[in-house]
């Protein structure tokens, strides 16, 4: 069965960002949290009413939920939890849902696993909303970046400690 | 700040559930995977182009992302790669993708932490579409839990290996 779709070739934005490359859509400083193991940044991709979503992406270059390692996935669920809390503790938002696509028909559009971490509001209509166009500022993406990086340096970073 | 929206007298049905108990709603043998920290079952509430969907939680209570210790999310992280894969292999979709809700305002409505590891399909609208109204029935649920409960069985059930 196949389930890779990653076209030959391919130039990884997410691989991009970790080797300290920054373009149009995103920069190196949208990160706010990382380790040997995984990394969160702001995502440049805003939904209308969950500005500021974080994606968090193992170091390591995998495709899928499917061919990722058990390692590399649970530090990925590691620095969800973080980045959870952070998220919780620094938007003011009502809560936080996350998600994670694999393969085009499953939503996904970047060939590295990542997941998706809303704030939620009341009434956000998160499912039913599209993604605005284009990208996110640099400057509308620091707002968010700031926030996150100061909870970070602040606390342990993590609300239940390490594994 | 307060998180949690548990109320007083709560009983889990999903601990129900782990406890050896059906009811109206789910079954004891809706659960197609188990072990000493985590379990997997298919959902009784399914989306109409995504049937058959599963639900993997903690073997132990917790209501949510921010509350869970580190161990029993890698557990969770650990399962919900395995049934993706399962799914992948044995529903005849084109992929899958996971979603974890926390708060009210992030969609959560049953207060034990759960991921939801759905069937994805070309096409099929999952973040558009409602829930279909009701439930499912035990014997519609049992043509998918037999599915991977077979394929549980006849494979290390995992793609990667253990941690």
């Amino acid at each position: 069965m196949e389930t890779a779709h990653e076209p030959p070739g391919y130039v990884c934005p997410f691989c991009e960002r970790l080797a300290g490359r920054s373009d149009a859509i995103g920069s190196v400083e949208d990160i706010v949290r990382r380790d040997e193991h995984a990394a969160a940044f702001v995502s440049p991709r805003w939904w209308p009413d969950n500005r500021g979503h974080v994606i968090v992406i193992p170091a390591g270059h995998y495709e899928n939920l499917y061919s990722i390692p058990a390692d590399a996935y649970a530090a990925v669920g590691d620095m969800v939890r973080e980045v959870a809390v952070a998220i919780r503790e620094t938007y003011g938002c009502d809560g936080v849902s996350t998600r994670q696509h694999n393969e085009p028909a499953g939503n996904q559009d970047v060939w590295h696993l990542h997941v998706h971490v809303f704030p939620r509001y009341e009434g956000d209509r998160l499912y039913e909303s599209s993604p605005l166009p284009g990208w996110a500022s640099f400057d509308d993406r620091q707002v968010y970046a700031k926030r996150l990086r100061a909870y970070f340096t602040s606390s342990s970073g993590s609300s239940t400690g390490a594994r």
